[in-house]
């Protein structure tokens, strides 16, 4: 290897970059940062090589290193110079820390690029969310210098704008987004000439277009928003578009709430109201709004800054977002206005928080009702990199369920309804603090301990009256009542076909009377509320959770198998759902219980996704295309499993790995056989059998 | 040449189109405007081939061609189908016509396709404007049967749409305006999946563009607006974008004339005014509003067809009408925000009275002075064609001069201020019934006729003052100024200088003092209402035409040389300039008469270019880079050019064909010299020596 050797061979210096391996031979005199360009080497650069932004930082290394066949003598770089020495006096630079536009490459040379001047680097999640982001943002910070006019060659301000851009950065044909003709020359000449611009180039064949410019040069990075438009809540980050850190992240409810709580009642309310889509669409667009501000001013992040947003949501949400009517998505065949991708600016979406030159990327749907929400979903877990056949839920008023590995994926939405989360139940809440999340009930003894959402004790734990004094206990959300029900047919409370005994069947006082039926007594307040489960709640979490299972086995029947090896729960509730909980409802299909895991907010993680590299909105576009999209609506197996799936599990099978890990009562009670009775009839009159 | 035909060597049919002259062979049964798309024929057609929109119509010839080498027989055609004979029984098809999409090529045979079939076909001008416009406008309608909704293979409404264009327009990557997916579904529907699309394609890479639906099938064409934004006057064309023809032509006052009569006092109103830029910008887009809802309702053309607007104008409006405060336009070195063409669409404009997906384009500007009116002006004379040298003079508030030939063109500007367009004229009013428009003065008896606007008689022919009682003789317009000026110099009222002669030294009573000068009485009403030309209406054409002198000269200087071929008079003005008193004033340089022609309204005349043809378009673009522009306001030799024009010419030299033409009275009257050194003095203190 010593014939690399510069003195061996007395050729232009050898360069050779860590950590990506990149080497080759410069002339003498180059700058690091342009030997980074010539060999493909990953190192950021903000104003383009004129010692501002210290952003091509790099570490050389010296000495002999015989894996590299080089030795690298301590006059390999040019000496410090005065812009170094003036940055290092004034911002500090790391000890052997060179700037890569400053240091000239005068003999074989070893450097190293840290992290932190890569810009494809890669981050890793916060908390659950742990797999690293790969870093491919499609705005970047550009500082330029910018020609003067000259009365003698007259040229637009604009023109000379992108020449310099051209030049200093080789983006060649980029061009100005309309709303900047008005500010370009007050801008230019505040920074004498000197501007900085975010420059966006996406994924696509279209121009790189300048989406802001500020005088001068602009310390730090651009900024966008992953927005998850969900129905009853819309959930967004503020993300560093550099470094892919959340800078804040907020949620509020969907205003759209108060046209009709579920997504077919909104629908509905397009319908039935001329004007109605638009009202809904100008709702959604101003509490999206506000939630930009909110985060901004959490973050003190300057507005102008925050220059993409990226949205995803469910078709009905994504249809009024862009203010179409989604009278369509209501009826057969669900047909979405559009399917792919959608790309625009802020101004064109309506939205008055974002400059009106922000980009606007929503990520495609899969289908009228797999939307890009679960596009997002599927971004983030990629069930098409799975080597394991895996099951992908995403628990909300509808369940998209996707099922897929290497070969193919599949997908469908279910009707769950709201029940999951906790609506139509009837203690139930949205998650909030004060509700019942989790639930335990002894065995033996039928009594109840639980814990509320803001404390961390147990309700038999000593102080916990006093630390839920404040909130009080208000209600039961989706994550408690389905614990609930779990616990109360593992205590034999409930039978197989979801019946709640009576006191005298289940030994406890605790079951009483109700109407005709028996309900269970949760939690009675000091002042006699009673919190309870009612054998109407056990039937709406029964509909829920048939409606989900049967949607998966519907997946599983067209994939052509009968088990999966893992599944994940996706969805803010998913986090909260105890797998052995759900296995014991028989939500989900039969699985090890060590491979039920969840994927936390896997849309609002694929938003992030999206917002920061280019790359997987190319992918996301292309695999929902070859994603096989499976209607349940009209799939007579689907009805099939949905009323097989009514009881709740009380044999082994088809359920051995929930029978090796619990032991279901063998119980029934007295109105089992009317209770069926009632369950065929209903079957019947719907069309269901 | 016989060894062509088809029967000689049993090949595939020989089908020659004329008058293109295109020729080859097709397999047997491909229909005729198959052939043409195979050949590259320019055939029109709009329902893509399904015999609905009969654009396709084309005349096939029977009978030995000896020039073509082929003999075709009466069977060279598929006989007449039910298609063709339905349309014919119910629009009509004219004898020997064919529908091209419905005849089927079966032997050798010569096809004509009429003007009227092909896209870009040219079109004569009306009246002056009698150079064709040759058609290939970036707006066509196209006609696709689109795929519905199959809920087993869901996809967007959008990418079925795009699909269908793709594959029966051939118009891959074609793009949705964003402001039209609201209406997509409504309209997809409503056509029963049929729709005809405005695509919109222009000269640069963008992707073609759909700027509009309709359902079903639209008979028609779409239409565009050539709009000349004035200081003073809004001139606009309502275009059959298909035909070329204009369909309504109108004009409105310029708003902005509150803020300011003229661009400076604009420029200095948006300077000394927080919002004075941004309130010229609305009340110019409100007139453009106006203008077109007024265009359409003449033209009774549906608003939903204009689907694009061409703006020409001058550097300030250009930069009112696009937002942009035209402050660095009042102030060397007179940067313009930007100099190349601006494209856009109505929204992004502001303009409600057009579609808002409806595209904008507006040509580029020449210079800080000379803007997008002057580059339509060169886009309508082409004098980078010209063999001869050809100086084009656009006579505004300022004037637009350009000077060139083969070689190469130079353009500038030149303040010459209001006075040409009656304003600062004693008697002044813009060109409009009861303006005296036209001026003769008897050499002999110094009495005047004239003409007003809005009656063909002269003032001294019986009837007219039954003719001109309706409008009143209301005051004069700047050609009648000009007539009148350079008439009184003729008929030795006024000497070299310019001053008016006493009623002693010109021997008519018609010469009336006016403090310490003369002035000369055009027309005293019976009311007694006089109209007069004033020794300061003099000076203020003085003033105007030496700057317009001056900018020719300057121009002519830098070109090297000292005389021009021919001369053409722009703008509205220049139509009704007679060229001999042009040159009796001293207004351009020597030339021929017969070679001072008039190019009409040339500015919009070239916006009706670039709104029919794209590759005009990409022409202006260039050029307007090539054109050596030099500024006026810098030269110290404009100054020169400036002061030695002053004087009215009362030698021959350097006017020979002038005199040639006229005899010039030697006349001087008893003021001069005093006059002349207060003009001196005056020129001192502006420092224009």
């Amino acid at each position: 290897m010593n014939a690399d050797s510069t003195e061996a061979n007395g050729a232009a210096p050898l360069v050779i970059f860590t950590p990506s391996g990149k080497r080759g031979r410069v002339p003498a005199g180059t700058s690091v940062l342009e030997a980074a360009r010539l060999l493909g080497v990953d190192l950021d650069s903000v104003c383009g090589g004129r010692g501002i932004c210290s952003k091509c930082q790099v570490q050389p290394a010296f000495g002999s290193f015989p894996k590299h066949g080089v030795t690298v003598a301590e006059d390999a770089l040019s000496p410090v110079n005065e812009v170094e020495a003036r940055y290092d006096r004034i911002r500090g630079l790391k000890a052997g820390r060179r700037l890569g536009c400053q240091a000239r490459i005068l003999g074989d040379v070893v450097i190293d690029v840290p992290p932190e001047s890569q810009v494809h680097r890669q981050v890793v999640r916060k908390a659950a969310d742990a797999r690293p982001i790969s870093m491919d943002p499609a705005t970047h910070l550009r500082y330029v210098e910018v020609a003067e006019p000259d009365m003698h060659a007259p040229s637009g301000d604009r023109e000379r704008l992108l020449a310099a851009l051209a030049e200093q950065w080789g983006l060649a044909g980029a061009e100005l987004a309309g709303g900047l003709l008005p500010v370009l020359q007050p801008r230019l000449r505040a920074g004498d000439w000197k501007v900085t611009c975010a420059v966006h180039k996406d994924h696509t064949d279209d121009a790189p277009q300048i989406t802001q410019i500020w005088p001068g040069f602009v310390e730090g990075t651009p900024y966008g928003l992953a927005i998850d438009v969900g129905s009853t809540t819309i959930a967004a980050h503020l993300c560093d578009l550099a470094t892919g850190s959340v800078a804040a992240s907020a949620g509020v409810m969907n205003p759209q709430i108060r046209f009709g709580e579920d997504l077919m009642s909104r629908v509905s309310y397009a319908m039935m109201n001329p004007g109605g889509a638009a009202a809904m669409t100008a709702a959604v667009r101003g509490a999206i709004d506000e939630l930009a501000e909110t985060l901004v001013a959490e973050a003190q992040v300057p507005a102008d800054r925050v220059l993409e947003a990226v949205f995803v949501c469910n078709p009905v949400m994504h249809h009024l977002l862009l203010g179409i009517d989604p009278v369509e998505l209501g009826q057969a065949p669900f047909a979405l206005a559009t399917s792919d991708a959608v790309r625009g600016t802020a101004a064109e979406l309506g939205l008055r928080a974002l400059p009106a030159s922000a980009r606007v990327y929503v990520l495609p749907c899969i289908a009228g009702h797999v939307g890009a929400d679960a596009a997002a979903v599927a971004l983030a877990e990629e069930p098409w990199n799975s080597d394991e056949l895996v099951l992908i839920v995403d628990v909300g008023t509808n369940a998209e369920i996707q099922l897929g590995d290497r070969t193919r994926v599949l997908a469908c939405s279910s009707p769950t309804g709201p029940a999951f989360e906790g609506a139509q139940i009837s203690s139930g809440q949205r998650a909030a603090p004060g509700a019942i999340e989790r639930v335990r009930i002894d065995p033996e003894t039928k009594e109840p301990r639980f814990r509320v959402i803001g404390c961390d004790l147990w309700s038999d734990e000593p102080g916990f009256a006093e630390a839920t004094a404040a909130t009080g206990i208000t209600g039961i959300c989706g994550s408690g009542i389905i614990e609930a029900v779990a616990e109360m047919r593992l205590a034999g409370l409930v039978d197989g076909s979801g019946l709640i005994g009576s006191a005298a069947e289940t030994g406890t006082a605790r079951a009483i009377p109700e109407g005709r039926t028996n309900a269970y007594l949760l939690h009675e307040g000091a002042d006699g509320r009673r919190i309870l489960v009612t054998q109407g709640d056990i039937r709406a979490i029964q509909l829920a959770k048939s409606a989900l299972y049967a949607g998966a086995r519907l997946l599983m029947d067209q994939f052509g198998t009968d088990h999966v090896d893992r599944v994940v729960l996706a969805g803010a509730f998913g986090a909260h759902i105890s797998p052995l909980h759900a296995m014991v409802l028989g939500m989900i299909p039969d699985c090890p219980l060590d491979k039920v895991t969840s994927a936390g907010n896997a849309a609002g993680t694929g938003a992030r996704i999206a917002l920061c590299n280019r790359a997987a909105r190319a992918e996301i576009e292309r695999r929902v295309r070859e994603i096989q999209k499976v209607e349940t609506a009209v799939e007579p197996r689907f009805q099939e499993h949905f009323v097989a799936a009514n009881a709740i599990p009380h044999a082994t099978d088809p359920f051995p790995h929930l029978g090796a890990a619990v032991r279901l009562p063998d119980v029934a009670f007295g109105a089992a056989a009317q209770a069926g009775g009632r369950r065929r009839r209903r079957a019947a009159r719907s069309g269901r059998t």
